[in-house]
């Protein structure tokens, strides 16, 4: 396959840079849930009152399914990106490593919108720090299709712009949690609860790759 | 080998979620034995007091021992699955993400039952997430093998079956612990402890898959 | 290559197995220093006492270096055998399992060492936990040996037993350190200090292993 | 591909060290936020203090940012070095192992350093650590550039030299760093910070190491 030969040549072979971003996903992922504790009760309370603390850690579970979900969405679209990309240069990478800083970040804004579900600061800090990896991963995949040699220079300018309005969505979804969270942070928090719902639908870009993966494939059938 | 080739076309790669199964896996394999504390003793009590409060860590260690035979367990039942999945679809990638979730819930629910082994709350906590964890994988596999195009055609639907009902053997048995909880905790502990054994030990369908191997591999080479 | 055909074919491909050992030996080994707690003086004591307290903190380090380099070796061990391991089978794999569930322990070993370093309790727990790795590792390549099919035909059984005798090493030192720890928890420490620097010392075996490579180059080359 | 032989087959494959150190990496610089924690403040309370003690942790954020950063770029570095490294030895295993050790230590040292980001200590500590890591990186390209057989025989040493200059850059500047701390903690942490920025712009040895890639991909075509 002529196509993996320049990937591992020049730059920072990509492969590397998905593992990293593997890793630090599946930790990220992982690791949030820590921040929820056990409660700490005498063992003789413990029949009387385990139930209720257990029960009321649901806020915390909430916050943090939320911020798995839109992890395993930026997980995805970095992922899909990569499928498209051939190699990296010094730029693609370092916005790499912003993109995952800012990803590191989200196990704190969730632990504190866990602890602090009712406060505007908390929901800003959070809704925030999504933005920016979304915005970031805007960033990324503008960089890549618009440097000759970085992208397959047949890849549809249609699928780029696509690509381009889907993963803004949540940004600007975000941006609207922020600014209600003026006016009340339930609307904020219902907000940043849908956005995971409205990316796990089906949706018109994936027709589009689809189709685009079909003649991908049979362009390299017939080459 | 032509099968490898719409894997890494179609939808996502199944090498990349199958790294971030492997990663999420490791991480919380790993880092249940956190929640395991060192006692913290005043050093010149420690001579006398140390030996019998390591001691009494047993039941946090047993029960992260049966969490991380059961993470192993369904870990190795993912990836039994993806040896016969040739590709993934939007569907099966969001089942997998619904499947990690409720994996890095099970440090939290070890935690739990560790800390409060007697208490029924705990012992229901612990049980519904392996169930809810088991029933994913068996949803993972119906789905995976009722779709056209995502495992090989010529799969024999005997093995689908037995891997179905091999899955399931977890779910029912926690169920019944999950029940028992009401009359004694002591027979869910139990129940839970035998279920890992009860999969160490090879089965039935092993000698199947071998023989599904070996005839897989004499067709490969006959091709 | 004829030879990787059976490894993806048969049982549970010994890539994954690799990646999720490799997962947790990461893992341990970047953990272990998170039970080394920052020194918290208030800011206005800090200038005279932080020093100090920092200082105090070497045996904390020098008991984590310790496990770092003692898992480093177990993970080159375990690779190592992989170099020879051309499938797995459900055997292995839950000695695997069970090798990598006494890996994880070993964080909390290193912390309980760490902060009781003159107990002799600790000294046991730490040298024990640490001899059931190494003889888990030793089971995992006499059983890999011992099953045809597993390892290559034609592997040289004085190899086999010089990497047995290598493994065996550690646990036989450290079961005098358990011994001499009745003694005195001094001569246990040094001895778990001697055992890193006598496997990073080159040693008989690496001859034959380089012997072996070259000679199943020439073989490669000449097929 | 000839190349690719030597590397599986002697010594440690090098793809299993580049894999551990992508682990060891991902979770270093995705755990360091952990030890950011969420400020724990009654509820009543929270209205009033919370956006005070949120923004008070920006010192610990900065340190976390640059330790980030700095992680990313010996990551890289490691990488470039296996870009050129054809197949490891011993010894080149265990610079590896002594390189990682001293990775996983600097989420202590930023822990420290956010903690306390006006004294001395804290500022020697964390530079110290830096520095080993960035010594560490040297010998090991100075060693695997040295020995027969480890690199391409054919590898530019003007390469070799200019790769060596831009990793003792870091470990310079930082030794300025501890000097100056006996004078002012400010001035070191400004230069801490300079460092990042003086990675990420591209370099004269960019341009090289493109030329060398399009000179080995060049002649990778023409054989």
């Amino acid at each position: 396959m002529d196509r993996a030969v320049p990937a591992s040549d020049e730059g920072l072979a990509k492969g590397r840079i998905e593992a990293l971003c593997d890793g630090v996903f599946a930790i990220a992922m992982t690791l949030m849930i820590f921040n929820v504790k056990v409660p700490q009760i005498p063992t003789e309370l413990a029949p009387a009152k385990l139930a209720n603390e257990v029960y009321d850690l649901w806020p915390q579970f909430l916050v943090y399914a939320i911020s798995f979900v839109m992890l395993g969405i930026y997980w995805v679209g970095h992922h899909n990106q990569y499928h498209y990309i051939r190699c990296t240069d010094r730029w693609l990478l370092w916005i790499n490593v912003a993109f995952l800083f800012f990803v590191t970040l989200i196990p704190f804004s969730t632990a504190l919108l866990g602890r602090y579900p009712a406060q505007q600061i908390a929901v800003v800090v959070y809704a925030s720090n999504l933005i920016i990896v979304g915005i970031l991963l805007l960033i990324h995949w503008r960089y890549a299709t618009s440097q000759p040699g970085l992208v397959d220079s047949d890849l549809n300018p249609v699928l780029v712009r696509q690509a381009s309005r889907r993963i803004l969505l949540a940004p600007i979804l975000l941006t609207f949690a922020v600014v209600f969270s003026f006016v009340s942070t339930i609307i904020s928090l219902v907000l940043c609860a849908v956005i995971p719902v409205l990316y796990v639908l089906p949706r018109r870009i994936d027709r589009h790759w689809r189709l685009t993966h079909s003649m991908n494939r049979q362009k390299g059938e017939a080459s």
